[in-house]
């Protein structure tokens, strides 16, 4: 193939606990090439990162020349943007901190920045998404947790620790359901995946003498109880009424502190569509700050989810010198 | 006096309903001269323009001359810092829109800014006071209402809009107290001077058998409450005590999602010291993200409330530069 001589396009990297995912990816977001490997078959972190560089190299040396590439970013659990590390991931093989950054660019010699996904979906939605070219705006990520990152002019807003974001631990039940985190009533616990099982389970429970199609399932997940939605189960309907209830309530309060221009839903809950969102936008309506209602875009995601971390990843990567600078 | 030649200090102005507060500060926060006149008696906004201006003229004038001043600052309740407009004021006696920075502008032919009392408070933290120096923080102005303000990567927190900051507007008591604003359950109808003085009658009612100094006094003032406090009175340290607990619960919330590096309490009922501000940290540190717990300061400003207004303003006037590239 042909060698191209500018750096026109970056590498971008997910990690998960399963599965590295790695593209060449060009400034408009098209995917030229994309490849994976599993990253639990590398329990030392000094062979995975030998085994990344050495795809990396031979990917972009495949296609269009590794001259080609300006920089790389990546997507990871519980990485710190502001130090480059992976630091103390529940959900990954490797335990301490890890300065992935360092130890990719000491090997490639370019620039590599490491960021978590909220940050990076955040990144990838400005870039190429529903936030394109966006100043200040929410992203809220619904799934197994509830997480989030903000825009504040034109920027990810890190925080002082680069912990900013933990929307889904925030109180929004005093004294309410017990959280993984030690604390009670956090909005994970109602508006993550698990919440919305329970609740779906003590309405169940409350409501004993309304039929409803999931008393018939073993195993309720979201997307189970989205498909009774579907069929007009009417206690599955209740489910997303009450989680989009805390939803837009919980969403109402951020939005009063940070006046976004929009909300922009991601997550595999979020395919909830209007079952979830219809509560969520009024709660949201009735209770954001009366100076901005009716003003805040609630929007989803335009981004694929299979391509949303390694875009977002690259949009890191295009924008590593702005990072670099920051502390 | 002798004349300066370098523009080594700027105005500040402080409009409140009943008065306008204007002086010359140098750029290590020394306020040089300042003076008073009352904003009442202007209630056609182009004569207090001229007034103000003259005024202005008259102080530089006699004060190292109007060639030594760099720039002006303004703060002013509802006044809106990207369109330099007091906009709709609840409490001033101009109605609508007025674009009070490009009328002073056009009469004085240099750079004016203005900002609302949280924005302007939070500039003069950061310039001469509690927040010297730091980049990521958070101010909650407590008094009448309950104000913040958001700095992040060292820049105000603006929002698409320039609302940003509403947390007293913030549902804390899902369909809790009605609030001014139309919703019920917002922070300030709990911890705004109002919302105290409910609390002390509630706490009052409730346990009618337990003896209160506060049983015996007409008008109830938070500054009144305090005072029974120092004196040992049960209701009126309890009043304080479920105060601080709610404002230490929605704080946490506040610093979860913002990993702020400290909390800066100003406005007069950050007055009531330790009878507040105990109950509040601890219900902060009970509910704020356990990666955050124990490393955010709880600072009480360093300013003197006299001053603060006009210093604000000062470090607006030092920063229009910045400001004025933004939009």
């Amino acid at each position: 193939m042909e060698k191209m001589t500018a750096k026109s396009r970056v590498v971008g990297v997910d990690i998960s606990n399963d599965k590295t995912t790695y593209a060449i990816v060009d400034v408009r977001g098209n995917i030229i090439v994309r490849e994976s490997f599993s990253t639990r078959d590398y329990p030392n972190v000094n062979e995975y990162v030998a085994e990344l560089s050495k795809r990396i190299i031979e990917m972009t040396e495949a296609n269009g020349g590794y001259e080609s590439i300006r920089s790389i970013g990546i997507s990871s659990p519980s990485a710190n943007l502001m130090t480059g590390c992976i630091e103390n991931a529940a959900n990954l093989i490797w335990k301490g901190v890890v300065p992935l950054a360092a130890m990719l660019r000491d090997r490639l010699g370019m620039a590599v920045g490491v960021a978590n996904d909220a940050h990076v979906t955040a990144l990838g939605e400005q870039a190429f998404g529903s936030a394109h070219g966006m100043q200040n705006f929410l992203i809220v990520s619904l799934g197994y947790g509830v997480g989030s990152c903000i825009f504040s002019r034109g920027k990810t807003h890190l925080g002082n620790d680069g912990f900013a974001g933990e929307f889904g631990h925030t109180c929004v039940v005093p004294n309410g359901r017990q959280c993984g985190c030690g604390n009670r009533g956090c909005l994970e616990t109602y508006c993550g995946s698990r919440g919305i099982v329970i609740t779906a389970q003590e309405l169940m429970q409350e409501k004993s003498d309304t039929p409803s199609l999931m008393r018939n399932i073993e195993h309720l997940t979201p997307h189970v109880i989205y498909d009774c939605c579907e069929q007009g189960d009417e206690l599955a309907i209740e489910t997303y009424r009450k989680t989009g209830h805390i939803l837009g309530r919980s969403v109402a309060n951020y939005a009063s502190v940070m006046d976004p221009e929009a909300i922009i839903f991601t997550g595999g809950i979020s395919n909830a569509g209007k079952w979830l969102f219809e509560p969520a936008h009024d709660a949201f309506e009735q209770h954001v700050f009366h100076n901005l209602k009716g003003k805040i875009k609630f929007l989803r995601s335009t981004i694929e989810d299979r391509e949303r971390d390694v875009l977002g990843a690259s949009a890191l990567a295009w924008g590593i010198k702005e990072y670099s600078l920051f502390k």
